[in-house]
């Protein structure tokens, strides 16, 4: 954990706020037992929930939003972890075994449409009227990028462009969501997201299996075209074959060689300080701040 | 089609709703073209548009919901058929190839995902803070009914209570959802769902592929004990075989010649009957009447 991330984590109020989320959470998934909630319950372990903790910090004055919107939002990412992982026959996830891996492709599927149900019952329960069309454009943008990423698969010649727009609806859409449903500001959240994952992507080529919990190397193998990769590519024809589906080989220590990582990290960023100029004021400000140094300066 | 559902068909306004939400789901699915998009488009072909129909008949005095509920609910359906004909491998629906068997099991799972974000998104568009809770606990439902059938899988001893209790889930508590989404009565769009959904297992055991659009015998090959075949499986050992995974040869000429067929239709009659003793008054109480009638007498 980064010092930037453990002076977050001691802002006052937000253990608590944490806790309830974990208790709506659990509850959640524990409502009618049997097998999707146990299936649920594996994929709730090992989450770093970040985006509860973005909800109780981007509420502009402090009003601590209801520990359902947290919940909401995770719910959501949960979701989508337990499909995603499914579609990219991904075994392992915050070091243990996925929800298909253990339960197989038919309990996943179901696991994560209960999730995502649940996702708008716990939101539901605010009376926010406003708050429905925010996560379900922030669940349709999740959507849209898995289907993005699967037509950007096995090309190495993606742009950067269609590359950070995939990072926007993967994963900014939901920081952003976060944000907006606490009361704080979308464009805030929508960048600290790009930022999050691009710092992601290049774990996921530097990355300790023990620290990220995750496969190394695991993007290159599926042809994701990710930003170092696509990067890498460009310089280094090994890698640009490996993306294509070409022998893995010694490509992930090619990618070292290249310029890739360092232009990535400049890119992801360049995103934090746009997230942290947009910051202007709110309780938490500071600890915002620090979140968008954390969020790139990171090991899982 | 039914005398019934004709009469029910030429409800004044109807037409211009049902077209409205047509309008809604067209919109909803062509937002972002792509691949999940003509896959969605592809699920969004040949449905009975009952759900939404139902919206329109339920409103007490008439007042037209708007067509976003409608499409709300279709959407929610939409998404659980994508992913329930996933996970049973059903090549059709409807008469047509079903969308993992022409787009793969990935543009599924997240073409089911996108759907199901486009109905709370739709939802959204009312503005009415109530909806959503209505609409996320009846996708709870929908799940929870999905999990309960893989549970019941291959158990010829499956209990008439808990195969009425997944036709709740599965079926009824969406038609209760939208019922209550227009400002009708609830129980009475339980009860017309669980009778629907008797009379749609009936027509797997005795339907014609041309009229249902579906494989006849799936529910027994796929071993889902639905009520006339548990019922079959009382009086004749081979379909409690084929039931188990054992042989199909024949089984569903055998469970014709039992009583099965006809209890079920019996049980079936006596949930429209509930539903009807429920009515109670209302803009368009003869056409929900006519549509409890209409749920069970007929061929696709």
């Amino acid at each position: 954990m980064s010092v930037a991330l453990a002076n977050v984590l001691e802002t006052p109020g937000l253990d608590a706020y944490l806790d309830a989320v974990e208790e709506r959470l659990e509850s959640a998934v524990a409502r009618y037992p049997g097998r999707a909630a146990r299936a649920a319950a594996g994929a709730l372990a090992g989450g770093k929930r970040l985006r509860p903790l973005l909800v109780y910090l981007a509420s502009p004055v402090g009003a601590e939003p209801p520990a359902s919107v947290g919940a909401a939002v995770e719910l959501v990412h949960m979701a989508t972890l337990v499909h995603d992982d499914l579609i990219d026959q991904a075994e392992l996830r915050h070091g243990r075994a996925t929800v298909w891996s253990v339960h197989g492709a038919k309990a996943t599927i179901a696991t994560g449409d209960y999730l995502f149900a649940r996702a708008f019952a716990e939101l539901a329960r605010t009376g926010d009227v406003r708050a429905t069309g925010v996560l379900a454009e922030a669940a349709v943008s999740l959507s849209r990028g898995e289907a993005l990423q699967r037509r950007q698969t096995r090309d190495p010649e993606t742009s950067i462009e269609s590359y950070l727009e995939r990072c926007a609806l993967k994963t900014g859409k939901l920081f952003e969501a976060a944000c907006r449903l606490a009361g704080g500001s979308g464009p805030f959240g929508l960048a600290l997201g790009i930022a999050f994952q691009i710092a992601d992507d290049i774990l996921d080529c530097t990355g300790d299996a023990e620290d990220t919990g995750k496969v190394p190397g695991t993007d290159l193998r599926e042809g994701t075209p990710t930003l170092p990769l696509i990067l890498a590519a460009r310089e280094d024809d090994v890698v640009w074959r490996a993306l294509m589906g070409g022998s893995l080989d010694g490509a992930l220590v090619r990618v070292a060689r290249t310029s890739a990582i360092r232009q990535s990290r400049e890119t992801a960023d360049g995103y934090a300080q746009r997230a942290r100029l947009i910051l202007d004021g709110g309780l938490y400000r500071d600890e915002l701040e620090a979140l968008t140094y954390a969020v790139v300066d990171r090991k899982r």
